[in-house]
């Protein structure tokens, strides 16, 4: 048998959170024994963990290096968390310890001195935290929910804008990437969710997908605006895109949009359980390059554009978890919960994103996310 | 030499946001060598890290893997971080690769299979993050100002509550920890930080120190209201606590906020360049034995009661950071921006705990937090 080993705090790591249930601020030591869930917690949060975390045994470290202590020719202040591993992996019989790619190397090395076999477990450490219940599927979309009054905010903010000398002005003042991120931001937090680093990109900067926009917004561009906040109570994240125009869209950028719109209907109309993700994201691929639109690098400015990422990734406690819908994406089942985000990105046009996000059925899907996709505003 | 190395997200490690001074949101490689700042990034944050961050030295993830494969036997897929680690080590002769404690295992087990000399840095990694700039004195204080509005919220609601059958009703509601939370955060928020984990926690719920407080408040019982946001603009920390009692007070839990507001300045006296920190740790200890609250463990309930905690730690980027003022704590030094926490937890009487944020000069501190003590309210 091989025994799972993690040493986090709930912050740190979202499966030490899956696992707990509970917020746990410092670190503290996770074993997963076949259907056993242990937690070594310190003497300050033993009571609280004991009552209301989902563990199915909670020891207390102190106790434990006293019983250990006694049992052993080890002296009490010898035994610290590696000891604590090596003594349920013996009583276990266990063949190896599973420790995620993240597991702090100081405690590793302490452990390695003990001469455990140990392997790092591939990600995701918790396979299990794909699938969603019912309970976490409502916390994503109570977080999608939050969201929706961030873009509505966004919305009614660039419709009041008055455009004038290739600025917009909102009471008298320019409209900034940061101000409107503000006002999102706020909307957001009002419905219980902090989003952090919301994406309000304007014209070239929306070409980068990490530029979270700066200074001010312009008028006849297209800007990506990207929420991804986390529930303050739950601790679920939602993830929803949408691209907005204020004043008027020439061509090009109707172009990129209606693409976008179209490769994310194509890219939905494939989800279903037990669909390859890989086929979800060569489905967008054939979309955009059906319409015209092509991958590729420019080397005079290093540039990458055209669809330059994934087509969409797990969300629940993490903003990115499994699965990945990209070219080496395995597949779907039912009871994931994915993001559906195509993009398109052209330096000198700009650039589109629109991210819903769906729970993967047996027949299909079904959507945990509503904003309109109404995206020119006058 | 010995080269400094790092591997995280500015997320996940405050020691990357720190030397890049800016956000990168995926996980990249820092090397320090000597006064070098070095960060190794993916294509998609070349650019942006390049132009924005501190680092003396920017690379491109897959620009340095052409050139290492043009000067070497490897081919370039087969060079990944480790090689890239590796190529640096060699090209300055170093003797010896830091890693911190919290280094991903996974990656540590790839550099070990390159045979580098590696060793764990104990903490702090990067220690010059404990001494302060103007700048982040200055940061540090707009969290603390954030946290006043949020103590400020808390006190006009205990005080707008009205006191019937041993509960608290707002505007016809029970007063709840929940409630009062809500209240404060959203008040740091809308002063730009953010605040997670807020304590409001009353009575014997108070003297668990990691309870962050849960169902209805309770008249005449101590409040312990720890708020510890951190700003959405600079990243840094704030922490204060204050105790609040809504009602009358009786002897015991007047002696024991006085003998906290005592300890607490009492520690603040001993405070300036060069005092170790553990002679602040004794006098807050001494304070509270004058007065007669001793510190000691209740076999029965198994549980700690008297001063169950430190002094106070460094804030900064992180909430906890160096120094730690305990019984094994260091010299402070001119720079250090640290919280002073003395608190007392009597399980049937109830709970203090007052924090403030200073910063350690020459001949003594400057607070950098401010908000009245007054902690009865009718």
């Amino acid at each position: 048998m091989k025994i799972k080993c993690l040493y986090a705090s709930t912050e740190k790591s979202s499966d030490a959170l899956y696992l707990s249930g509970i917020s746990i601020p410092d670190d503290f030591l996770v074993l997963v024994i076949g259907r056993r869930r242990i937690a070594v917690v310190s003497q300050l949060e033993y009571s609280r963990v004991k009552r209301h975390s989902r563990f199915s045994e909670v020891y207390e470290m102190s106790a434990l290096k006293s019983k250990l202590a006694s049992s052993s020719q080890l002296q009490k202040r010898a035994i610290g968390i590696p000891e604590i591993i090596a003594s349920f992996f013996r009583s276990t019989k266990a063949t190896s310890l599973l420790i995620p790619y993240s597991f702090p190397s100081g405690l590793l090395f302490e452990v390695q001195s003990l001469k455990l076999p140990i392997e790092i477990q591939k990600e995701p450490f918790i396979a299990e935290r794909a699938l969603k219940t019912e309970d976490e599927v409502n916390y994503i979309k109570a977080s999608n929910n939050a969201i929706s009054y961030g873009f509505r905010a966004a919305k009614s903010a660039l419709a009041s804008a008055k455009i004038k000398n290739k600025r917009m002005y909102l009471d008298g003042s320019v409209l900034t990437s940061e101000y409107l991120r503000n006002l999102i931001d706020k909307a957001v937090f009002e419905r219980g969710a902090v989003a952090q680093s919301t994406i309000v990109a304007c014209g070239n900067q929306a070409c980068d997908p990490h530029q979270i926009g700066y200074g001010p917004l312009k008028p006849n561009e297209l800007i990506i605006v990207d929420i991804f906040p986390r529930s303050r109570k739950s601790h679920y994240f939602g993830d929803m895109t949408r691209t907005f125009l204020k004043g008027s869209a020439n061509d090009a950028q109707k172009a990129i949009v209606q693409s976008v719109q179209k490769a994310q209907k194509n890219a939905l109309s494939k989800i279903k359980d037990r669909v390859k993700a890989s086929r979800v994201h060569s489905a967008v691929i054939a979309s955009f390059e059906g319409d015209g639109f092509y991958t590729g690098r420019d080397e005079s400015t290093d540039s990458y554009y055209g669809f330059i990422h994934s087509t969409g990734h797990g969300v629940g406690l993490d903003i990115h978890e499994a699965p990945s819908l990209s070219k080496s994406g395995n597949s779907l089942k039912k009871g994931h919960v994915i993001t559906v985000e195509p993009g398109l990105y052209y330096p000198n046009i700009g650039a589109c994103r629109i991210e819903d996000v769906v729970l993967v059925t047996d027949t299909g899907f079904e959507k945990l996310s509503s904003f309109p996709y109404q995206w020119q505003i006058q």
